[in-house]
């Protein structure tokens, strides 16, 4: 006989009903081999003695367990674990500690991917030095909830169903023609799709251009989740050096030469991590490529909207009459990075296998919130948001280019970016971010590490350091530490 | 000499200034081959005659280009375009409409699917009888916005920032609690990866247990967009049998003994399409041959929390001690399709591997979102709202079974579900869905295709009618419209 009376717990103060907790405690313990086939189960009324419960309990749980086909009830002779059932090996009695165990290994083979990741940790103690992000402090978070709000009291029922794959109809109309506005596209709604982000861009741009049709081309310093998607997907990638001008284009002329080019990743307007835009001459020279070799050109767009002493200059997007711009943006930087909506543009018939695909990963995105997004577009909202933190963001970079330069003119260099959101600040050789940086995380300060984005084995000694989410007293700050940081680090081996 | 004065054209009223209008436009004509490397251009004074503005503006527009790299000014001499820049082939001088039909092909070559798809059609002057999917006249989207404006408003603009490729924190700590209550999962926070819904599930899995593991195993009636998944993944599929009871458990074993089997799809508390539930033999069967031939089970759990008439049937993953169920959730029939929000419930080894996959096609979820799905859970208010549409889907099912027993016996059959939203409803041979379903969207009520779901050429004839998203007066109607075509369509010919 089972001791029924120790294995089996309850509480009365479970939003879930005793004779469900009970029923289930019993399912485990045919489940797991300790009741097995044809056992005869006490009679109600001894189980309610056993339990301490009422004998009305204990025929609900025997209903329960009857109608699910544990077990069956046989007429004047008692009710048994059905007979039906498979035996299996009587398992431990005490499931939760192995269970436990047993659950951080999967019980079946799959594929191991080889990346290590290390979590996003927000510290609010620690001042972190970002890549280039907006400050969230300065967000447009309110308006977001006043327009989610607004079309969730409009009550049209019909836009909690399922959505279009391509996104929201209302908010691609808008996009599109926010897009042809301010970057000088002419595109139309089928040659628009919504995304999650840039990185959803990315991935669906990858998967459909497809690794065998060609090597897909970087900078030898180029943005991380790039050249991770691309590496992820098992694609052949190529590197390309990168100077005061851009991505080297006659390098990709050379290896159009050589191999079958698939296509080239580019951050035309703000090379990502060095800040420089592609020169016209560059511009063109890479678009008449696109053309000759048959080549996409991924242009990722991330900070379009933020440049501070001219106009910005349009995209590659804006002139491609031949159909071989792939054009990627978020709303990251412009409204915050934990809103995910962004923007995949190309020729229609790619957007329509962009949908596709994107029907597999997500099927659609988050329809109130494409619809806040496209109101606070049609109200001008976000527009006027971006003006206003242009200035800020402006005056942040002067000021953490001013004291770059006034403090420590001797230890690095950088060349003020005209827009975008960071610095690409480059240490002089002789020194070292790795002591640097470890000295300023025991002050709570966090750098970049200098290792990240050198595909190309530049040794650039340089880290991107994201002014836009400093204050004023946070730039103070940061190159306060770091200044010391040097002065004792290095001037004392030097005085010595 | 370019006429200028014909190409260029501005509007004043427009949000982009004059300058950067006319700027855009020579930066066309260059990049166009209009004008050619070297061109002299008029004098501001000149050019602002032919333009009929203001001489200031020209200035401008030239400042701005000599910034972007596109002209050079030579004193005492004038303003070219720059001589660096490469010479390209003369471009048609109108743009706008060759540009928009090469546009809509890509310049360069891809890889194609060979998928249809037809786009979603929201048409409120239609009745659609769907899949099964909830009532968004009774969706708690109120509370998820209110929830969400109450989370902006506390400002914690760190939720802004990029979040853990694992899900909001939080959330995934409200939802180990809610699915350890109510499914009987004994699971911790790194076992469990939020997802944009079941579908994003599907992909992840797939993707990470992996083609090369061996075949993937559907029922040959089987929910269609895991199939398409699978198939899209250049997966093997396998197809068994399902009947009264579920998949066909013997078969799997009769195919492990022939061939690896790397995962199965089973959707095991409402089978989809037939809404059966898989039995209790069946269950200890199946999570038994998963154990010894060491394959991963897919359980896709898309309607647990709608069952009328017993205690649901708590999933596989409840008792899987082996780490091979991979569970899958969402909260699109709870909450609404529109709300994006689901988990991924595994071996914490796998989800690990499942968070890195998830970084490269969305990087993280809406942080305000998750957070706002997490109140609404801790709240009660989730809870609350399942009990409170239980009943009102209870009784649908219950009038729709009704009716369709009452008003269409002699031409068709169904089993009373248990649970889930929808009835599988066979009609019978001698009936064809074909002629019911053209003559009903006449009618603006349109049906689900019989063809749907039926991967092992099973001729079923049946379709599956979503009975919660319809009222009582929608279900009559429903009901009245399908008898009176087959009044008719059938009773006239037998009269003949």
């Amino acid at each position: 006989m089972i001791p029924f009376k120790t294995i089996i717990t309850y509480d009365k103060t479970q939003s879930i009903p005793v004779y469900i907790q009970i029923s289930n405690q019993i399912i485990q313990l045919i489940k797991r081999g300790i009741l097995s086939p044809e056992t005869k189960l006490p009679s109600s009324r001894a189980l309610a003695a056993m339990l301490n419960i009422h004998r009305k309990t204990v025929i609900s749980v025997y209903e329960e367990l009857l109608s699910q086909g544990w077990i069956e009830i046989i007429p004047y002779t008692g009710t048994f674990v059905s007979g039906s059932l498979p035996i299996v090996k009587k398992q431990t009695l005490n499931p939760t500690d192995s269970a436990l165990l047993e659950k951080n290994k999967a019980g079946f083979s799959y594929i191991k991917s080889n990346l290590n990741y290390v979590d996003i940790i927000n510290d609010d103690s620690k001042l972190f030095i970002d890549d280039g992000l907006p400050d969230n402090r300065l967000s447009m978070v309110n308006e977001i909830a006043t327009a989610y709000r607004s079309i969730v009291k409009r009550k049209k029922h019909h836009i909690l169903g399922y959505d279009s794959i391509y996104g929201n109809l209302r908010l691609r109309e808008t996009l599109v023609q926010y897009l042809n506005q301010t970057r000088g596209l002419s595109i139309q709604k089928d040659q628009l799709l919504t995304t999650r982000g840039s990185q959803m861009g990315i991935y669906l741009a990858t998967k459909i251009i497809g690794i065998k049709n060609g090597t897909f081309v970087v900078g030898a310093v180029n943005y991380k989740s790039v050249v991770d998607t691309f590496n992820e997907a098992s694609a052949s990638v190529s590197i390309i050096n990168v100077d005061k001008e851009g991505l080297v284009t006659n390098e990709i002329e050379l290896l159009c030469k050589q191999k079958k080019v698939a296509a080239i990743y580019v951050t035309s307007h703000h090379n990502h991590p060095t800040t420089v835009a592609l020169s016209a001459q560059r511009r063109m020279h890479l678009l008449e490529l696109a053309r000759q070799y048959r080549f996409a050109v991924i242009e990722d767009d991330y900070d379009y909207d933020f440049h501070y002493d001219n106009a910005p200059i349009l995209p590659l997007a804006s002139n491609d009459t031949n159909g071989n711009v792939i054009y990627i943006g978020s709303l990251t930087k412009t409204v915050a990075p934990a809103i995910r909506v962004g923007y995949l543009v190309a020729p229609k018939d790619f957007i329509f296998e962009a949908a596709q695909q994107r029907k597999f990963i997500d099927r659609q995105g988050d329809t109130l919130l494409e619809l806040a997004i496209a109101q606070i577009i049609d109200e001008g909202s976000l527009q006027r948001h971006c003006k206003k933190v242009l200035k800020i963001y402006k005056r942040r970079r002067d000021l953490l280019c001013s004291l770059l330069k006034k403090e420590l003119n001797d230890y690095l260099s950088f060349d003020v970016p005209d827009g975008g959101m960071a610095i690409w600040v480059r240490l002089n050789k002789k020194y070292n971010w790795d002591v640097i940086r470890n000295a300023a995380a025991n002050q709570k300060l966090i750098l970049n590490d200098y290792r990240l984005y050198d595909y190309g084995a530049t040794n650039h000694n340089a880290i991107r350091m994201g002014f836009a989410s400093l204050n004023e007293t946070e730039i103070v700050k940061t190159v306060s530490i770091i200044k010391s940081i040097l002065l004792d680090t290095y001037e004392e081996v030097q005085h010595h």
